[in-house]
């Protein structure tokens, strides 16, 4: 018989925990056999113990079992997903999935909501009326056979141990550890059933790891576990010292992404995109290169994608040619410079929770979220601004927050003199 | 509001927690506000970061404020306790409360059960027939007036946050950290409105901490922490790599301190007993040193009052005279030396865990404990032995746990040629 106060205090010495071990941890709480005061205490442990690439497999694995795992044997395109570690409007999967669709990639993406300063993909696709992203297990498959793209959200069968073990690990402040994060991604992306997946791995104050090094570190991690699975994983380190794009916010961020199909996406959110992009066609071993995407967004098949994939999951396919159809807030804002300069900084930490007090984001999983709210960011780092101008715009229908908001906006840009350098946006990749 | 995951994390930091903040973890524990899964994630924290002095003593004192505490103020006499950390067959509290008592210090003593290799109090009192350890608080007060002695179980009044905290350290591997027990520990010696307190902190292998450093370092912060609450404290460093005194069980035990109560109790036992006792006499003010522990030992007055005590409290006073009275084992084997030699090296935690095997201990609380079996250790470390003497005889009713036993007991005791060196029992004093 496994004691489990053992196991604990076998971790927060310093051990090893074996495959068995982690097995019956895994099996013992998703049964409900293991208290989850006995599990929060034992994630505390690996918080400072950190694991080995062995347990951190062996735990991926054990959380992919937990559930069901997809079966794409029939579908005869690569399949090849993506996935961000998270940040603040990034918007890069609603432009990417389509367009790598309309390159001849099969795209079975599984997102998730935001949470905290982080936006996410299902907030910004629900924007748009009618669409949904719960999807049975039989329509995904006849979707993605049919149009080569399905975005969703995580269903209940899918590790249903990792669903579980993060809740647990928000509310005990056991997120932060890299062998618990990269386990937690790869154990529903390997449930896929793909071929290959490239990860946008974000570092920098808007995201959730801000050294780059560590950034780096889960990044080699992800890959390794990947190739332990026989799938291939490209991870691509990018920088989230600045909000991605020039949107922030959920009906603001779908018009951006149908903009960037449109041929008319901001420079940063673009080079993700293309930089995403290519990989993932590397993975898919498709030729064409950049000027295929590009060749796509010009020729508007990424957005017909687009809006067959509206249109498959009940969507309103008429947002894209008229935005009103999009809850949008009435109301509108200025945040001006109260100095003349240079941006020298960003708090994109700062810039996402004020989302989340807008009504735009949420706290808790509960939370419900308005998405007619709001930014527009019109200076990055580096940018030149003079006294009196627009750094931001707040769109919303809540005068009140609205004003709280634009006073708390202040600070999160600093100004100085002397110019500053841009961002390098795209730092390495990984393979 | 204050944010509980905030609160962990900034500990997981390393950070200092507030007074206010270790009022609201343990009211909000008690109360159930604060789920197990949150707090158990926080002690592995200050597993690892540890607390400052003055978070211990704020912890110390939320645990302390959580329940009732008592009103000894209309007893005259000095009221000094003794506790121990536990160890191997220390019976000393059966034989110093009557002792002191008879010696003119009130002694409101509150003890625990065993659990896992180490033996209680109260398991040793519950073999004599009839003994009641579950007092109420009117009679708490009245026995101790008329007697001057009282030994029972801890109140379901008394620190009840302790109770709860420590029924999670001991399921989630967070038990030893020095500041958790030190406030666990003091929070409910100080709840008992005592004058000063003797602490006998064991170290060795078969105490809670091997390291003697560690104990130091324990001793020293309750020492503290008893200043603090303006509560004279003295802490005695004892060896526990011996089991202390011949017999290690419940029956055999008590019939050991009543011997010890007639004069005839074996040295090291009343070296612990007599060290303690001339520190609570001096922390008593009260005059006559170890001449008066041994008269009151001779003149039978100390045995008088453990017979006055029994009766208090519902038991069998005839066991004193008639050991037979006692539950005890008919049938008995032996260890014997399969090598001439010198005991080297007692392995005194898996002693303690063979009389669980016995049955004369339990590994949960729920356990049932068999008071009639146990061992008599005929050698101590530094004694010479020679092949096929006896170093171990077993008491037991299961035939079959006896062979087992018996098998298991042989590695307990390492002889080797060379001579060894006595330990030295009594190692410091700290005030």
């Amino acid at each position: 018989m496994k004691n489990i106060v053992q196991i604990i205090r076998n971790k927060r010495d310093g051990g090893i925990l074996t495959r068995d071990e982690i097995d019956f941890i895994i099996q013992g709480y998703t049964k409900g056999d293991i208290p989850s005061y006995q599990i929060s205490a034992l994630l505390m442990a690996i918080y400072y113990q950190g694991m080995t690439f062995t347990e951190t497999t062996n735990l991926m694995n054990a959380m992919m079992h937990s559930g069901s795992i997809m079966d794409l044997s029939k579908i005869q395109k690569p399949k090849i997903d993506k996935h961000s570690t998270g940040g603040v409007g990034d918007k890069v999967s609603l432009v990417l999935a389509p367009l790598m669709a309309s390159c001849g990639v099969c795209v079975p993406m599984i997102s998730g909501r935001g949470l905290g300063h982080t936006g996410g993909t299902l907030d910004k696709l629900e924007a748009i009326p009618g669409f949904k992203t719960r999807l049975t297990r039989k329509r995904f498959v006849k979707q993605l056979r049919k149009l080569g793209v399905i975005m969703i959200g995580q269903t209940r069968e899918i590790a249903p141990a990792d669903r579980l073990l993060y809740a647990l690990r928000d509310v005990t402040a056991t997120v932060d550890s890299i062998p618990l994060i990269a386990a937690s991604i790869m154990s529903k992306k390997l449930a896929e059933d793909i071929n290959g997946l490239v990860l946008d791995v974000k570092y920098g104050n808007g995201a959730f790891m801000s050294d780059l090094r560590v950034a780096k570190k889960l990044a080699r991690t992800m890959v390794q576990i990947g190739k332990q699975a026989k799938v291939k994983v490209t991870a691509v380190l990018t920088d989230m010292n600045n909000p991605l794009g020039e949107y922030v916010g959920n009906s603001v961020e779908v018009i951006e992404a149908i903009e960037a199909l449109k041929g008319k996406g901001p420079s940063d959110l673009m080079e993700v995109t293309y930089t995403l992009g290519l990989a993932m066609l590397k993975l898919a071993n498709i030729k064409g290169g950049r000027r295929l995407l590009k060749n796509n967004i010009t020729s508007g098949k990424a957005l017909d994608t687009f809006k067959e994939l509206i249109c498959a999951q009940g969507g309103d396919i008429l947002v894209c040619e008229d935005y009103t159809r999009l809850p949008l807030a009435k109301q509108k804002i200025y945040v001006r410079a109260s100095r003349s300069g240079y941006i020298h900084l960003i708090d994109v930490y700062r810039l996402g929770m004020l989302l989340v007090n807008l009504g735009g984001g949420r706290m808790k999983k509960e939370d419900v979220i308005d998405p007619s709210c709001g930014f527009r960011i019109c200076k990055k780092i580096g940018d030149r601004i003079l006294k009196g101008q627009t750094i931001v715009e707040i769109f919303s229908d809540n005068p009140a927050a609205m004003r709280r908001v634009k006073k708390e906006m202040v600070p999160v840009f600093t100004i100085r003199t002397k110019p500053c350098r841009k961002k390098t946006l795209v730092r390495e990749t990984i393979q």
